[in-house]
């Protein structure tokens, strides 16, 4: 009954078994494994493409200040979303990777940017005084718990284009946004026009294990000096490989991924039903954002559900994310909880 | 029958059942769960003193840049080994963490810097012009399979205090080294003054495990955002400190670390009845360099065994490292095959 | 009648003969000579206190970027008007310096920012995910032309005491801010909290002279090797330092000053009679912020003045700013094409 | 009778009348003005190529730490000689300026490199562990007062060329080195494989001024972020760039040059006569090393010759500089003063 995040959860059973099937014997260190070596073909397979390089690190922060240090230059501007991960969850690791390079913020609804904002925000090309636009960084799923539809990437990418400017993608929550569009993990990055794609495995049911993907090989030139420095090329690296060979066989990781997001629709219909909640953003991938009377959030915490809080001058928030082990059992229960504490407010206003 | 390195290993049944074992339930991220929060006491009790702060990482790689960092400003001067890991194998990881901090490089016999050497070597300090005399890195056990001892530490700790030095070690082979010299861990660092340990557990028997610890907490003061800046906080770090924790209980690491010096020595004596075999440094933890004539390196390479030769102008050495996985009757083996293409070696020179 | 910018200006006689009296003889290199020795003295006088360390920089850019970097640890955050000169116009600098520290912004009318709105800024303080606020930048006077009240910026530097955030002053039009207010220097900065001062003089007749100013010598430690490294240690230093020198001298900086701010008063006074001319911040040092109909701006460019023009939906705007050297002439020729030029537009809205 | 070095000159009066020639009226400030753009066409006659790019900077760490993070990245090597300016007296600021790229030392007689002794230290390309190969650094005259011949420079270049290696030069005395050789500027560089040239003035005879030179546009992308970040963007350029003009104007700078050229060969033909002098290097330039006996250094200064000495187990050696200021009678009194006080040492060995 823990939905303060997914990453609360533990590594899903088919990684597990992957990882202990991994480690039998020698195997050559730095990513000359097997495993290792067999991943390209298999990202090749998912995302249609030969044309990718692959680079398994560990985090989701470790992924995405490499990969945006390898599109952008110390003097460089990335734009990216006021609550976007790489600007407030990252104590400043794109700007180290990067040298110090700028992020710069675009406002957008329910956590996406927009095509027009960027195109209005992007100025001072050529001007030695500015740092220079390199690059922008998209999230998908957002860090509303909603995704961008192909169009919507494809409309940035074309400003991308037209700027000169590299497009990535930090897709910590990427197999969430698959899952959500039913579209092919290649109409979503490449072919809309994304360059490097930061594919989180973690979250969702690994271990510990994200990977860079560049779809440009010339891209990823010299990427591994820059993971190594990094201090994040592991030894073993068969563990990592293993992690993302598993999360990709048997579309592990779309199965995975359904099952959050139905959990979180589950949450999002059964809310309806409970009076004074509202929902901030549309519901379309594994989180939620609910306000909600303080008594029934005190009610669910005395109940002994687990998600955060954040107090506006105007209202409570919660957030509540699902994962791959969600039980049904479980949001029943918070529904219950949440309804029965709810009957107990003497005026909730319905919003 | 693979003694390229101690990181060719997978992970021991041990530790591979505390990371299963920590595969349950929902847990708190970002290290506040209860495997990591227990860490800090168990490290204590390992090294006598409460006055530590311990942090998971998972390279090696990543625990010297990082400590080293904290250490050393910008401006600073790290001394070292010529042949230290710091300097010829992180492809630039303390420059890019220290944010360009200079290693300045000690001649030493055997791997090791000695104390003298690091007096005569110290200058600059309060010249403008110059990198500032910083802090000393010290590897345990040394990258030529050598081990300080405690006088030794202190010596060259010694020479630290009075020119005002942070003192480092990295320990990636620190469990080698306290099984060689059979003395504390508390006596070969801070007691005898080393400031910050990159305590190493992965080339031992841990799948991808570290700790930075220090013994000054004042001096561990904002590291744990440099940790997170650098992308190397874990969200599910229960994982990291799973393997710690099995590492440390019940002398896991002694226990493994014994056994691979045993078959170091083991291949050392053996190595003792090959014609043509020189050591060139003591063999004192689970590392050995061996001269061999190149139709002996042949023979074995035909025989399958893996390791790895660097050809000089004057010889050819092979390195040969054991690990806790290391089978007696694979060093047996090894004799075994170099004895046999010794003898069919027409006039090696007995040196 | 150029009003682009105080750069645009040369440098005022007494600096150039200052320049070339230090040109005699030898002198010991990087600032061991007697002309930067006595800076230090000098500052001391005219900030009345002893507790100061100074040094000379050729740059704004660099004395911004050196000072916030010695604030501002590598995970920190510094707080800046969104308009700043540090954010807008360095391309970067200040994130280079400090090693990817974040730079955040705070709006503020006529380029100012508010303690209020700082107070309402500063979040995330232990929280290991987000940078760490670290520092607050001033620009006195203001990038709109606005200079800050005594009690502002005290109100400031409360805000950053209680929340242990350094205060640096963009002082590169410091000497404008002192002749608007007549307060003292002291008044101006360290007395109100100030911890570490741009002091400009380049603007206000100088070549290319600023100096770090820190009024805490402790806050100062290590900065000789900083600004070193950045290669901002001049070896001719002599010169740098004679050019403050004769700034400071007889008041020359705050009679540079005050003619420049006089002439833009008289600039101001004189556009109230300009029909559609309409000021966007008060003006109160040596820059304005002019609403002018576009015929009128052609007028202006036709009649050979030189000023810059920001054209947005709403408006045009253009900006000029005075200097030492601005003749009284020039800017009653501005203002007579301006009414000129004013006249022929048909029917300017007056606002 | 100041020798310790050519940077406790002044400027040159030809330097100081264009400096204040440039003192009139108002300027496009940041290098938009007409002397700054002048500059090139200057460049170009001089260097006998269109081929360039040419960037003011005020020091020569500048001109050296931004053009060598030019043309190395942060996990990049660079060689140079053990006593170069770069690694031993610039407190790291290429390593600040490339974000962390590695200075490797070479050794070679009377401080100049070879093309051998570069061959033999390259290793390490294409290892991801390994800071990878990316440039070599010569310094032209050397820091022992000697110059490398076309045919060593192109020697060394043959080398670059073959291992993919960027090659600079710092010039901080290239005048004494084109003086001394009589060759042209470009066979001293671009035409013998120097990409990049640090072109020093402030040694002999500009108050504070040198030119970052690229021998291929190209090469030079974005170099203009990279200095103003760095806080060298001069916004009174036309003052910087006046000092280039008028150096290079007349050939002024190897008229300097060739009298500090011919200084230095004086005092080396007078030191033959002083019983007890050795030089250690060849005088080629103007700078000279001289083993002296300690009584006559003792006498030098008490007759109030300034010069730096350094003391060894073995000898005491005395640097002597000379400059485009420094007077023959001021030679002829050290001389004197030097054979006066050989005089009277008991027993000089003749070495």
């Amino acid at each position: 009954m823990d939905f303060r995040s997914d990453n609360v959860t533990g590594a899903c059973p088919e990684v597990m078994a992957a990882i202990a099937a991994a480690n039998h014997g020698s195997a050559s260190s730095y990513g000359a494994d097997a495993v290792t070596e067999g991943l390209t073909k298999q990202f090749a397979r998912v995302f249609e493409t030969d044309r990718l390089s692959v680079f398994p690190v560990a985090t989701g922060s470790a992924a995405n200040a490499l990969s945006l240090a390898q599109l952008t230059p110390p003097h460089g501007s990335i734009w990216c979303h006021r609550h976007a991960h790489i600007e407030e969850d990252e104590c400043g690791a794109p700007e180290f990777y990067t040298g110090g390079a700028k992020l710069r913020m675009l406002e957008g609804d329910h956590g996406k940017i927009t095509a027009a904002g960027l195109e209005a925000a992007i100025t001072g090309r050529g001007v030695v005084h500015h740092a220079q636009p390199a690059s922008v960084s998209l999230t998908q799923a957002s860090e509303a718990g909603t995704v961008y539809q192909v169009a919507e990437i494809e409309a940035v990418a074309e400003v991308c284009r037209r700027h000169g400017l590299a497009l990535h993608m930090d897709g910590s929550r990427f197999a969430n946004a698959v899952a959500a569009l039913e579209r092919s993990p290649a109409e979503l990055t490449w072919r809309a026009g994304v360059e490097a794609l930061s594919f989180g495995a973690t979250k969702n049911g690994a271990m510990a294990a994200e990977a860079v993907v560049f779809f440009d090989p010339v891209k990823a030139a010299d990427f591994a000096y820059r993971r190594k420095r990094g201090g994040h090329l592991f030894s073993k690296m068969r563990f990592l490989s293993a992690q993302l060979e598993a999360y990709l066989a048997d579309d592990l990781w779309l199965r995975n991924a359904r099952h959050a997001n139905r959990m979180a629709a589950r949450l999002a219909v059964g809310l309806e039903a409970v009076p004074g909640a509202r929902l901030q953003h549309p519901v379309e991938a594994n989180e939620l954002f609910v306000e909600l009377p303080d008594p029934v959030i005190r009610g669910l915490y005395a109940d002994g559900f687990q998600f955060y809080r954040w107090d506006n001058e105007a209202s409570v928030v919660i957030r509540l994310v699902t994962a791959f082990d969600t039980a049904p059992a479980a949001v029943d229960a918070f529904l219950a909880s949440a309804r029965r504490h709810a009957e107990h407010v003497p005026s909730v206003r319905r919003s």
